[in-house]
């Protein structure tokens, strides 16, 4: 076997979520190692949870930057191969740059950064360095994601006509759901940035309407709430979108429908036939026709394309969760910067900095929108719809 | 047992779908009886279909005109009773208004009328006539949705916050579809009205929306389309709504999504609980709140509430569909009657002109408001949005 | 149109469920017309029901002997042409003898007798009368299982190797349950005959096993239990069965699964292709094979066999429900009185004497055989098991 | 945090299935490294399935006796704590064994062993070693099942009357599928034992039964197949059990389900309330009682049983899968391995050698009980059945 990536990490300290979800990920192929570490802002709590994580004290850093740099230091077979930024939005920027500026590939938690003119900045600093950038859209590492992927790319649904993506959950539906460690930094606006619903639902169902087609959203027209009162930032919202083929296109995304998990669902509707997947039975994908009996493409049933069978880890019944999805983003990361050290073209498809771009814009765009009392908007990627 | 109602039908002669939809509905319970009719604008096949449904050459009428002055001739016990208007949509109207002067109660197929004037015109011909006026929204006769109602109406699901309809067909997906008898009038505009998808259906998403919550749309953002290149009338549509409470609707109907069925549903989000319900599972509705298991309600299961008691027939596990659905409306308008003749009042709930204003103004309203680039326009009811 | 086929009616006075369902089943196409009956052995109970359904005091009987007696008296054109019998089990021989002797069809539910001894000595009856005899297996009249049917019968599936049948019922669970109207009869020896669960629910699960295979049941091993303590006769039980042509099954049925409302399934798996449906969600038939996509099929989608066609009522979507399964096999057994009076074949399929015969077969085996400690027994349908 | 647990595998070479499937379970939670194996009885293909998994020659032993010996002489804080075995069936004992009586933990793949004698003579080893042994019995790491388990201890269900566990796949629906390398072993009586279907997956079943309602089969009925002709193993059956408090239970496997993927369901019936699973949706569990809503349980959402909580790794709505259930499994064990080491009770809960014999024992019993003529068979768990 080629050797292990070694990762190490920025965020993801003693009780944070998304941290413990990103390093399950990385260990189920046992591509990945995790060799480092600056897990939080404080010192001590970093190194407790680098510890706790089997490190040695020695890599369990301070911050970021003392991270970048000792991690130089050490000799090319020792240290890190790349940085998994898992920290809250504010902070994506300054690690991902300093670290593709230290020489280390960076594959960050979403969204990108935490301005549209961050992720713009970002592109061309990925440029210069050389590196890989990934973005964990965890959803588009399930295998019904990539096959209805390529379903469309085939041609089997005919021309897209219509596209409904959904993100809905309940979790934040009162006010007094905001304290939770994990509610508190995303209602909030120097934390979180201009978007709570968008930036951390709505982009993801945004991603999936865009991976999935092929298509680009050219124009959109968005009504965003904040129900619960005195929050600052939106809680729920509706975009409603153009894409570059003509194609209509309806996005809503709450965080105060009651009784929601984390119900992301989509529907792709083409001139001949349709698609619809949801994320709570993610291996099933039903692909239906006027006239005839609806098809259920199954995870491990039968043939498949090839980037759903790369996806897929067990035979067919044996039901793959999110965590598997989040894995074949890790995987095929690991997989990039093995093609990328041995100068090959990868053939593994992981979200990257277009898509960074695109998802900023489209949090950016769907605010902006919001507050026009005018219908329909440009998407504008190039610049903040902001600046003016 | 009280006596059968007497029923005479315009329109439903020989191909007809809702006709004979219609007729099963009021068959079932065995509290009307089919009379006479006026089941074509061909005098033949008016005679032909009549005869063919059992009745006798004497009351097969040439016109619903002949009908309304033979049938005021015969004695008041033989004559019929009420009439049932399931001809095309443009003329609803003309029927109600005269069977009403003519002394007769009207119950109508949905949308009421070809526009929103003819049913703001519509409802002092009611209250001048004394006579009952009922419109078949055949859904809101469905059980579970009776008990979605009496559970928002309790409280169980606090202030209601957001309600998204849906009513997703594709059998209008190809111009090839256009030629057949339920389509051809449906996409003309001689015929249908303003709208296609809307009027066909939308209508019937706004209904619930309102019949559910018992809240009423105030304003609305709109974006309706005509996917298939060539037809006239909108085959497509998504609408933003506000209520009078401070909720937020998403309302999406399409007539182009392929592979769909019939596939109507409603979810309504409250503070404290949400409702989701389709169509196509009619005899399940969920109730689900934060951090508790979900909650599946199933027509005939425990204790309901008296409009969902009223409104089933069979036992746990026998399914209702569509027809008792219908029936439903049936059963209610001839128990208004009956109140109505022995100068009760009613506990039986039909929607009326009330409920035919509101619909035709949604209609209107979604129209127009398409046209514009301005996003938010009132819901205008006492009179046209196009007349300015 | 063919004129009205008259209906008598016997059993199905107030309060009784199943006699309200066989008279809505029987209006919904507007073919049958009730003209009499004898609705309860209490003769002033019999003539309240009778006026409460809108007869005229002359046709209300006050038991069916003399119903039988003074319709044979009427003119032919005024006379029912058809007993419905809708009595407790223990009756249904007396009723259908005399009918039958009497010149009237007769349309039965089930079981169709108190014993096989007594379905056995119908069958000559039958024949000697010239008169026509069904028996309502509610449950053949689904348009998904017409579908199953020709499906299997097409060889889609390929031969037949497996076979699994259950009925599952919540409503007996606890002994308190017996003392309501419809159980106290059930659970009578005197009135139900010598099964309860087999005889009011497993003969359902065994007659679909074999109408939508075409093969027959030749050997069984049975465990009954009277699951509650107190009961006389099985609540609960599993039959193992084998077929004419080799292929195994299972059927399960039981009245104390609490929970279940009428969970009645049937998989068929042969060795090309698998098909599985559920009571409680009709409209759909699952399709499978292996190594590709399931297919569904849905009433009123698509291309189906002439059978599917021919019972289902309403387009795509609009679900049809218990009422309309039963309507179709009232509706056929019309036909057939039709065809029978104008000496033609008729086209409609109703189960008849033979099914009833081996639906008896079935309930008097599973109970001997549940009796004994040898697994397996030869399936007996030409005496009962119990004859030695 | 606690050191890495250190596994040493026997079997699961280049293309194995479940080899595989181990060693993604074993690293979801970072708490095992894998550090040698014997993958092959060929050594060169023991060498490069190592290597190809990062390991270090030395520690790519040529058979287990060899890995065994070398291991042991390796320092304590190096040698491998535990052997997990993934070889065919009629390996398992012999590896285990040896194992154990080298002084190293097993944790096994199911069957435990080739046969019932072979599982009764491996508690006294295990009781010797004063070593742990755990059987990988996945299903039970699920969430939900441990929540079922919960509910059932907790009396929310009353007592257990009726328990229906099903494990249907279709894959070798064929004799045409015999010759993949899944199936080749299976079919063989020479590796598989005396059976297929039960061996394999029927043991799983049972193993459910058993597990999550606390009872314990006492008699049962058998009837097993080869349907595809010219197996010698059963590839399907049916096996009717009596329970220890006298529920009744039915229990079906079959490998010749056509289009049946790892269809394993299990549905617990008390006298107050019903559970029921799919191991393809498995994180819903549904609770039903009779006259009310019925109620679903979802992985995450609300409160919940400890060790339900245990074996949850994401918040509600991000599906947990096989291999987080599989992972639960190692998890335990590795946690019982560290207690061990303490002289501490373990609080996991890990199948093990009582387990093992009780699934060794379903396999043989219902085999021998199947060639009877008598229906009901004592469940003989301290010989085996065909000792006589």
């Amino acid at each position: 076997m080629t050797r292990k990536i070694r990762m190490g990490m920025v965020g993801g300290g003693h009780g944070a979520f998304i941290g413990n979800v990103h390093r399950m990920a990385a260990r189920i192929d046992g591509a990945i190692e995790l060799v480092c570490g600056a897990f939080s802002s404080d010192p001590e709590r970093s190194l407790s949870s680098g510890l706790a994580l089997g490190l040695s004290e020695s890599r369990c850093y301070a911050d970021f930057n003392q991270m970048l740099t000792a991690e130089s230091r050490l000799p090319a077979g020792e240290r890190m191969d790349f940085v998994s930024i898992v920290t809250p939005n504010h902070l994506h920027f300054d690690v991902a740059k300093a670290a593709l500026e230290s020489g280390f590939h960076v594959l960050s938690d979403k969204p990108a950064t935490f301005s549209l003119n961050e992720a713009l900045a970002l592109a061309p600093v990925i440029a210069e360095s050389g590196k890989l950038y990934g973005l964990t859209h965890t959803y588009t590492g399930y295998p019904m994601i990539k096959q209805a992927q390529a379903l469309v790319a085939s041609g089997e649904l005919g021309k897209v006509v219509k596209v409904i993506a959904e993100y809905h959950q309940g979790w934040l539906a009162s006010s007094e759901d905001d304290s939770g460690k994990q509610a508190s930094w995303r209602v909030d606006p120097n934390q979180a940035g201009i978007s709570c619903c968008m930036g951390d639902i709505g982009v993801h169902a945004a991603n999936l309407m865009e991976y999935v087609t092929g298509l680009q959203i050219t124009e959109l027209c968005s009504d965003l709430a904040a129900v619960v009162s005195g929050r600052r930032l939106d809680d729920d919202g509706t975009v409603l979108t153009k894409f570059n083929n003509g194609a209509r296109g309806t996005l809503m995304a709450s965080q105060v429908a009651v009784g929601e998990e984390n119900n992301l669902t989509l529907r792709v509707y083409g001139e001949d036939a349709s698609l619809s997947w949801q994320q709570q039975e993610p291996n099933s994908l039903w692909l239906k026709r006027n006239n005839q009996p609806s098809q259920l493409y199954r995870t491990g049933v039968g043939p498949m394309a090839d980037t759903t069978l790369a996806a897929t880890r067990t035979p067919a019944g044996h039901p793959e969760g999110y965590l598997e999805a989040f894995a074949n983003i890790y995987s095929d990361f690991a997989g990039q910067i093995i093609a990328h050290e041995n100068n090959q073209e990868s053939t593994r498809n992981v979200p990257g900095i277009d898509d960074a771009i695109r998802g900023m814009a489209f949090i950016e765009n769907a605010v902006a929108a919001s507050h026009s009392s005018i219908k329909w908007h440009p998407f504008v990627v190039d610049r903040s719809p902001f600046d003016n």
